[in-house]
């Protein structure tokens, strides 16, 4: 198989081929904005920097669950209700634990193949590295690609329980968990914490036998959500059931996904939420690229290598390296 | 409910308390490692270097897997089942999920009953924060403490697919994968990049009739893992059943990890897998605590609350923010 070279285009062909909801092009800046390379990171900030001043309307909506909940069987059937309403709809799914191989069993392609021939949608698998910032580092660059290329509702999927659902949390403004009625999600996995992000929550698989588990278990986090504080978005969670076998539940999704952007627009917390997000984005960006500037250093990169041989060598703990280094770059910034 | 005032005990008391096995004392220095307060840090850094002289060798072991799968119960019948034969037990439960409220639905005290009422275990459930360096920087010191303390054993457990297994896996010697037959994990949960890391899966519940399921499962995984590349270690992972019901697959579960730690001793991979460990618990410690100081510098908190009211005032990017940020600390060190 022959390596693929990947293609860099210049500035204004990224910037005018996005605007006119050139796919491929978005996918080649996503890719971008997932790089570390030095010459990617100026690339993509000039672009991202060039591309907000057309900003336009979108609803970004988060959707997490545990492995075997159907996700993917759940966002295609939603990303085709609302491409036959004739809305542009993009999919970035996050992927945190494949970042070794970048790759999972199945391959991606298998995944939501209807919704992904649909020319009004686009999805975009994304394996997250292991960087500071994490997920949300590169995602937040995303969603501004795709919304400047015109998608209107943005979904970013998230797997399993964990640390991503936070960040992701954080760059969304709808949070939709989904859960499987007797899964043991209720007993032992899905944790208070996850809960309480969520503006709403769909039990799946509500068909056939599942029907009446499915219902139960409506009742059950409807009552265990009202226990938990109203959130800031004054929002009270709402809980679905859904059959992507019977297409049932889909459109009330919607609906509740709609009342709730009215409810925060009207509230002013829509706006405030968003900007709250980009002063996190903010601050993971400042993290991420001072210790990646840092790195770069001579000074700090030798004492870096000196006290790793120390470390091999069993002389000296992480702990007291770490203390040594962080005073190094401390005295330097004395002078500040 | 009278809030609870937390002790500080002086660095000497907690020095001797562990190294005698005092569970409170080691309880209670798990918590100062936990903490982010400047004085907890400066105590617990100086108890690390005091009691990392009396190394004691251990072996420690992650157990992950998706919710729903078996993991208390399982690591309560391995617990026993090591207690039994009179070696100490600690079991470090790290919960990324719970970080808003700090708790699960079901409180952690119904979770592994008996091992927690046994005189030679330690069990302690971590709220993991949102800290840079994240589940690793709190636990590795748990680990160095409870080591001190006599626990022979030390078992990390964590919750769902996601960056934490990644943290964990950093941590540990051996690193254990539970699966459930027909949970879905096998079709699109589990990915390629967990099982990657895994030295050994155990496919739990397999009794009953769920029996059959597990034995084909054990069969699918282990070709499946053949078509892996062998992990750098050399040992080719292996595959299990177990059921906890029935207290089948445990002895071999301990037999399996023995021959992995032999297998690595020899070769001189557990050695250096520890040492590569121990500088990556120096990167961390570095990152986290280099921007942690850094925030207390005057002259960055001011730069960063004005280009914070920027943000909230739509007038500058969060990208851009933090490129002048970083720029401001760049200029800095130019001095270096």
């Amino acid at each position: 198989m022959k390596k693929k070279v990947r293609h860099r285009h210049s500035l204004e062909d990224y910037h005018a081929g996005i605007l006119l909801g050139d796919k491929v092009l978005l996918a080649q800046a996503i890719t971008l904005a997932e790089s570390e390379l030095e010459s990617d990171r100026n690339l993509i900030e000039n672009l991202i920097e060039k591309i907000v001043t057309h900003k336009k309307d979108s609803i970004r909506i988060g959707i997490t669950g545990s492995p075997g909940v159907g996700k993917s069987t759940f966002i295609e059937t939603f990303g085709r209700h609302l491409t036959t309403q004739n809305k542009k709809v993009a999919v970035l799914a996050i992927d945190p634990s494949s970042y070794k191989t970048k790759g999972s069993i199945l391959g991606d392609k298998t995944r939501m193949e209807e919704l992904a021939k649909d020319p009004l949608a686009f999805i975009r698998p994304s394996a997250t590295r292991n960087r500071l910032g994490g997920v949300a580092a590169g995602t937040s660059e995303s969603i501004i690609l795709c919304e400047a290329a015109g998608f209107e509702v943005i979904i970013i999927e998230t797997v399993g329980v964990g640390q991503s659902e936070t960040a992701v949390r954080n760059l969304v403004d709808f949070f939709l968990l989904l859960m499987l009625a007797g899964s043991g999600d209720e007993l032992q996995g899905i944790k208070k914490g996850i809960m309480e992000m969520a503006d709403g929550i769909v039990i799946t698989k509500a068909d056939g036998e599942n029907l009446k588990k499915a219902t139960q278990a409506q009742a059950d986090f409807t009552h265990a959500l009202h226990l938990f504080q109203l959130p800031e978005s004054g929002w009270n969670p709402k809980v679905l059931t859904s059959s992507a076998l019977e297409k049932t539940g889909i459109e009330e999704t919607h609906k509740i996904i709609s009342d709730y952007i009215r409810f925060t627009q009207a509230n002013g917390f829509f706006e405030k939420n968003r900007h709250q997000q980009d002063i996190a984005c903010f601050h993971d960006y400042f993290n991420s690229s001072l210790l990646h500037l840092l790195a770069q250093r001579s000074t700090i990169e030798k004492s870096k290598k000196k006290l790793e041989r120390e470390i091999m060598a069993g002389e000296i703990t992480p702990w007291l390296a770490s203390r040594q280094l962080s005073n190094l770059v401390l005295d330097a910034l004395k002078k500040m």
